[in-house]
């Protein structure tokens, strides 16, 4: 993953463009977002799509996408300009801008922007997404896609045969440790307490992996390396004692946060706060309001499955309400 | 939808060449198939695809498809071709045959082909689809894709602003009926029987809908048209006599049927035969068979929902007994 020049993609000043109502009015142009987008619009609903950042959303920064069906190989931001083409194909309006608020009154549903201009609407469908903590110490960020990686699923495969390390001891960490060393040649988890948060199960697992080795009570202080993933510094910090770690790559996992704020004392959330969503219909606790993509409560997080998540919530939305 | 010439894409005789064990063997080969194909080949798992008629399932009929997340417009056989060079291209192992039997014994599964060749395997995703009932009158195969549809979310949106029939009288009806309402400018519901089988609040948002009317008692004895569908012959059941209904396309709903004859007695389904999975894994009620796509109890199926499931049964299954 790299992450490219967006400035050109946003349609700066359209806010003003928009209408006053809209049938659909979508948050998030993600992959989820903007399918939930061509599903809306082809069912014949007027429908609005607000992307806070720049469309595309986080499939924007990934370089290399070669596991969404249908292309061996592409960039995210080729993947992204293609669906955000498409939900403009039948006729979305497109927006760059940031939601304020989101009202609902008796039956009317308000979405608020940061200019204060008031949109209404009769469904909303969130697909705000969610968003990888990250360690902050030198060359995350500059060697993302390059080694870096918050996805082993995504990016497990490019690791055949390597030696990675996992950063972080919950489940999440612990399963994808266990994802990897079906490929790779060996797996070192660093965690920084001495033992793991991870179910009881999921620890004996990996404990019985001949692949999986363990460095406890350290963190990482840097990634180092010159156009690729080379090596971690690792501190102890029971002794203060300092090492190298040779890897060819590094899946960090220590949270996903969803973007879900604005909606806390409105929607039920999980404690994590991931959108809680009727499984077949992909509704919230809010009749009208949807929600799809990596924003809500679910096992795999895949470009693949927040498109399908947008099919379902608009084609949902439309049987429900229109 | 036109039918296609499918016989270049069948790997004859390459079935005596496929191993005697595999780690994850999956049965049908469409999106579904295809995608849960890359997910496991990609997680480094053994991969055996068997598709019975032809690579590429249902979508292979489809002439033009629109809604996929990526293309504007693609054909079903394109887009087919493009899932199975993807699961080619990481390794998939795929044949074409047809199973016969499926056995589940302490812990190990089996796959028996019909040339009685027994496959070992550990895990086994079935993605067999489903396929439409047909009415089964003259017109109906020549117009399939020229005006004769069997999804208003696939296609409804080709209709804007025409008159289009539906056929049938239960839920699956009535709820294409109110989806085609957005878009189209009359919808004529022709049905067997006096009354709807659609449940009651589906039946009453109908009745209230201005934009559908009713036939009633009658059914479709031909479909005529040229190039495109023009009209439908309709004849009264009571009272004998024949009509003309001149539409611009028709959906028939008279019923989806899941292939799952082969798992009857094994698996836990639906009454109408779909497979009954769990909605965060898509595992069966058979630990190590899991299910993804059209033949799996849900509420939307398109081709990006079939792929997505297919993305989570491979995920799910390497998470678990890898």
């Amino acid at each position: 993953m790299v992450f490219f020049d967006l400035g050109s993609s946003i349609d700066t000043g359209k806010k003003k463009e928009i209408e006053e109502s809209y049938d659909v009015v979508i948050i998030g142009g993600g992959p989820a977002g903007m399918t939930a987008g061509v599903y809306s619009a082809r069912g014949g609903l007027k429908t609005l799509i607000i992307e806070k950042a720049s469309e595309g959303g986080q499939v924007v920064l990934t370089e290399e996408v070669e596991n969404y069906p249908g292309f061996l190989k592409i960039t995210g931001n080729d993947l992204s300009q293609r669906f955000s083409k498409q939900a403009r194909h039948f006729g979305c309006d497109i927006i760059s801008a940031e939601v304020r608020n989101v009202d609902v009154c008796c039956d009317n549903k308000f979405v608020i922007l940061d200019d204060e201009k008031k949109i209404k609407t009769n469904v909303i469908i969130i697909a705000t997404g969610a968003s990888h903590k990250k360690l902050g110490v030198p060359g995350e960020t500059r060697l993302n896609g390059r080694g870096v990686s918050y996805c082993a699923i995504c990016d497990g495969a490019f690791f055949r045969d390597r030696h990675v390390a996992v950063i972080g001891g919950g489940n999440s960490a612990i399963e994808e440790a266990l994802y990897l060393s079906q490929m790779v040649s060996k797996v070192t988890v660093v965690h920084r307490r001495d033992k793991l948060r991870a179910d009881k199960i999921i620890q004996d697992r990996a404990f019985a992996n001949p692949k999986i080795e363990f460095v406890w009570d350290s963190v990482i202080s840097e990634i180092e390396g010159g156009n690729r993933v080379s090596s971690l510094s690792v501190e102890n910090l029971k002794t203060g004692i300092k090492s190298k770690l040779d890897v060819d790559g590094v899946f960090i996992y220590i949270g996903l946060k969803p973007q879900t704020d604005l909606f806390k004392n409105m929607i039920q959330l999980t404690h994590e706060g991931f959108i809680i969503v009727d499984k077949d219909t992909l509704e919230t606790s809010i009749p009208g309001i949807f929600a799809a993509g990596d924003v809500i409560e679910k096992e795999i997080r895949q470009i693949v499955n927040a498109a399908a998540d947008g099919a379902i919530a608009s084609s949902m939305a439309i049987k429900k309400y229109f």
